[in-house]
């Protein structure tokens, strides 16, 4: 058996991780850390885990837990994680991050969008941990980037149409709404049930941290520069993200054409549900689990493609991707632990 | 006292013409009527409106109302509205339709997106009720043509960008969010509260019937044909349309600038609130009321223009506009009625 | 025009007051205070009352406030209030108070289930704030202790059973939901979206704050003592209490007979809505107005009655009793500021 | 392995039953039936299912089915199951029929409460489906009647209580709320999101079916006969029923020595989770099990105990439940297909 630390195991993204790990048929959890609950039984932190994973909540002790861990998960605010991922590298331990942290390639962007980075000379090392596009390199990867999970989002529902070349590069928009969740659990004024129920607003628009990761990633699939327009909305939801995207076509394509491009390219995959004609995503269809539901349109009165794509935000844009990653860091079944059905209604 | 008649007064935008209209210090509703609820008192149909107004829901019988109303408001679906409209005309009554079936001026288009119409002749003088661009016919009309909630949300967020030139014709796109009560009150499966809470998803994608009304009234502003990009999506949320719109800028703009321009352009106008910089549109900031907010972002990066309005559907994207128009075919102060204080949280 | 002050502008239930002040006719607001966004202009702090109240939040300084206030609002946390409510009185203003530190009668029972009080001396003078209770004190009340949200419901839908003596004083049983606004604006965990949508929880079960309010009224109606248990729970809704009350009747009384007896002892009282047999309250038909609705059920098979009130806990449960009490202290119409009319869906 | 049909699966215990059978390992679903639905695969009429059940809806036909099926479940109306149970069982099927129509033990409180029923004789035969109660008798049946979902929550909360004879059994009083899915997938007005949504109301108050069902089975643990008084309420969630449940203790007890009585009953059951003193249960952490979470506190003011369970409405209220009974019946491991972690948020 595996054994597997959490670190950071209060957030959402933590419990998530537990709840996926605790039935993966592969792995032991030796370890949860919280900070601000240090001390406590997680099941006390989070009821729902009861009889399922009552560890008691350890302080963040790099060495005591690289002593027990083969693997550790860091699911702790950019940052934060950068603090400690090197640590627990240097001590043998492999690590998948679910931070920003080391998912940009290039220093300088990652600098300017958040702050001075310590341990740069990782990046070259980290890969991007989305399976769709990196599998060969995540199977021997040592350290993992979990994407973020708008940039999970948008890379799938775009990389067909770039790969293949049908779209004009400087066309794209993209209009994402994210459930609650996504903030995390930290008290927070816009985090307040009163402040996000019955309200719907834009944020960061043309100015949120995921740009880059979604530029750099869709550049590399495009063999050229991509620029695009990003906008995050904030839904009144737990959970779950709907990106819209939009592009050009270069030259008339119907629905089920681009359809069939989807298909084909998401033929292997097992989290991508490509949507028949006809049929469009819903946040609702993919709760509670590693998938990625994908519908396209083609608009021939304006020659634009919509591509629409829905994920659970915790598990495909977090949790489950991080599980997926580990599966194939390790040989196990690509789907270990990840064979929840949606939860509808 | 001016005597007014709501004709399908149980639906959702029946209600809430009768929550502004008891307000309103110079009508008197004389008339309420409900086919499905005939004999019922409306507030035992709406609880809400105990003490308010309890008239007895009457059926529709154009002769009967036309002998007691000065003002018809017809809150009927499209195809309902027009077969009793013109016998509302002809009896000398004045209406104020909230339907589809007088916005579009194009006979053809209406029955290509609709079904064949019967009274085509009134096209021409119905007036479309957006007093924001036609105050003066408004206050001389006959028939007004109650806008839909989106076209009023884009129509508002697009005018001064178009009246000024400012943006390339070719590359709008709408991405707009909509509550559950834009549906309708009418029992159907995918507005049960099960289906639609805690989800979200895009309908109607490249065909919905708002896009010729709002095609119409774009083009008209840009002395152009427009054709955009709209896209509709259900938001779990009961009242509120919040409308992202992208559009490329004819030349380098910044975002102060462009709030400029919009607050120039909305100066009198006193149900249009143009944001600060640095301030969005929230759906929540509106509700209950006749406003529409309407926040602009310049994305440099990118050369587009990103401007997002958000109104009450009930309210500044039905009943409050049609009393807006009464207002102002009457002769009435414009916000007679409309005073009211948007309700947070 | 009476000059007025809210203290503590910047949590729901001072933004609740500002939303019925802009549109009371015989008021002027002098002064907004918030110690948190000092030197903000309180529409940037709720962008819902742009347009309807721009004023620049001011630090709590008695004596700057006393010389331009002719009434203050204090809408501060329990402890808090009683910091600032002597000075105020002391300089000659009137003080409705929204906390809990004057509600209680007996100084001992304050300090039991609150803390040390500084200024008990203030207990006799202060008239319960209940005006379907106490409408002549209020009328000549200097100090006036608006009531808690939850008693407020479980007063009105208790009082015409003990008044009258129809019900046995040791069978009381009050299960009340609340919504999240209940909680207060304050940033903690419990009141983070995703923590309570979805959720349904209760809480402070048999040491809820509010029992021994509710308990002093009801034994002051019933001339005897009651002890009663009662039970809050956490509704995901942003507003609304709905309480659901049980107590065992002295002898067989038929719902129609129940109704008539609440339906007298309410006539006069514009606040609060007897529902007619067969309906029952819903906290969507209160929705951002002062009313108090009221359904009763004889269960003849058990002999208990069941009285369901529902209130919004904003209005009627915090700013609309401290208006309705406004109007009483100054000799305004009853109803001024409070014709809102419920806004549903 | 056992072959599964699910008729009546186009409604939500339907789908429920599917998600949980899906991932069952010792059976395979060889047929769904749906009037509405013929002929369309199930996974067009619930995209959640695509990937793990993609059978086509057929039509009800007791003949066909008998052939296929060694077991069924009827997830229909009452009224409507008790058309094809006999016949399903004269084929030699097993059925588990998640209708009331088995439920009761006296044909004259079911005729009373419901309808004329057409199949009397096999009310000896139905054994009550409660493993909690019955293990031993659902073992051995042919027929299980699966319980409602409020009686489910209620019988939990007070079973320990009526088997020690700590509680007077005139006192009972239940207040319960449960999510939207409970009125099923009809469309009806009530059900609609805009009717629901931010609302909070009781129903049904002292006359709700599921009345006679908890009062049979509460007598039958008591020995002795229980009237109670049930309150039903609707919450705006999608799933969960929470039941707050009061008596009076017959002596003084304290709150740690009510849940050691709890937690000794319930020692060997799976799926009850008995809470430790301070902590209460939630819905939001059984969502999507077949948990039922239980808090127990004693109220010494008022010599009351408050008793409060939380379950998932469709899982442990019905469709859970129903698989739980299955592997009962057939000597599966209790808890296979059922192993599912409460996903918060």
């Amino acid at each position: 058996m595996l054994k597997v630390a959490v670190v950071g195991a209060s957030g959402y993204t933590g419990v998530e991780l537990l709840r996926i790990l605790v039935g993966h048929p592969e792995i032991e959890i030796c370890c949860v850390t919280s900070r601000q609950h240090e001390g406590v039984p997680i099941n006390q932190v989070f009821p729902s885990l009861s009889g399922f994973c009552e560890l008691v909540c350890e302080p963040l002790d790099v060495t005591a837990i690289s002593t027990r861990a083969d693997l550790v998960f860091t699911a702790l605010p950019h940052k934060s994680a950068m603090e400690v991922v090197p640590g627990f590298l240097a001590a043998g331990c492999k690590v998948i991050d679910l931070s920003a942290d080391y998912r940009l390639k290039d220093q300088s962007v990652y600098e300017q969008w958040y702050q001075a980075h310590s341990s740069p000379e990782l990046f070259d090392e980290a890969v991007y941990g989305l399976p769709e596009l990196y599998a060969d390199k995540l199977r021997a990867a040592r350290l993992i980037a979990n994407p973020g999970c708008y940039p999970t989002s948008v890379i799938l529902a775009l990389a067909p149409l770039l790969e293949k070349q049908l779209i004009n590069l400087k066309s794209l928009i993209v209009d994402s709404k994210s459930g609650v969740s996504g903030a995390g659990r930290g008290v927070k004024l816009g985090s307040l049930f009163c402040e996000a129920n019955e309200g719907f607003k834009a944020y960061g628009i043309a100015n949120h941290r995921h740009t880059p990761e979604i530029e750099q990633e869709l550049s590399g699939l495009a063999h050229g520069d991509i620029r695009l327009s990003f906008t995050p909305h904030l839904l009144p939801v737990n959970r779950g993200i709907l990106s819209t995207c939009y592009a050009d076509l270069l030259q008339d394509q119907s629905t089920e054409e681009l359809i069939d491009v989807f298909q084909q390219r998401y033929a292997n995959e097992k989290f991508v549900r490509v949507m028949p004609g006809g049929q469009l995503p819903n946040i609702a269809y993919v709760r509670g689990t590693n998938f990625c539901d994908v519908g396209i349109v083609s608009d021939q009165r304006t020659g634009r493609v919509i591509v629409i794509s829905a994920i659970d935000n915790l598990v495909k844009g977090a949790a489950g991707q991080a599980v997926q990653n580990m599966n194939l860091m390790f040989g196990f079944n690509e789907s270990h632990g990840l064979g929840i059905v949606p939860i509808f209604p």
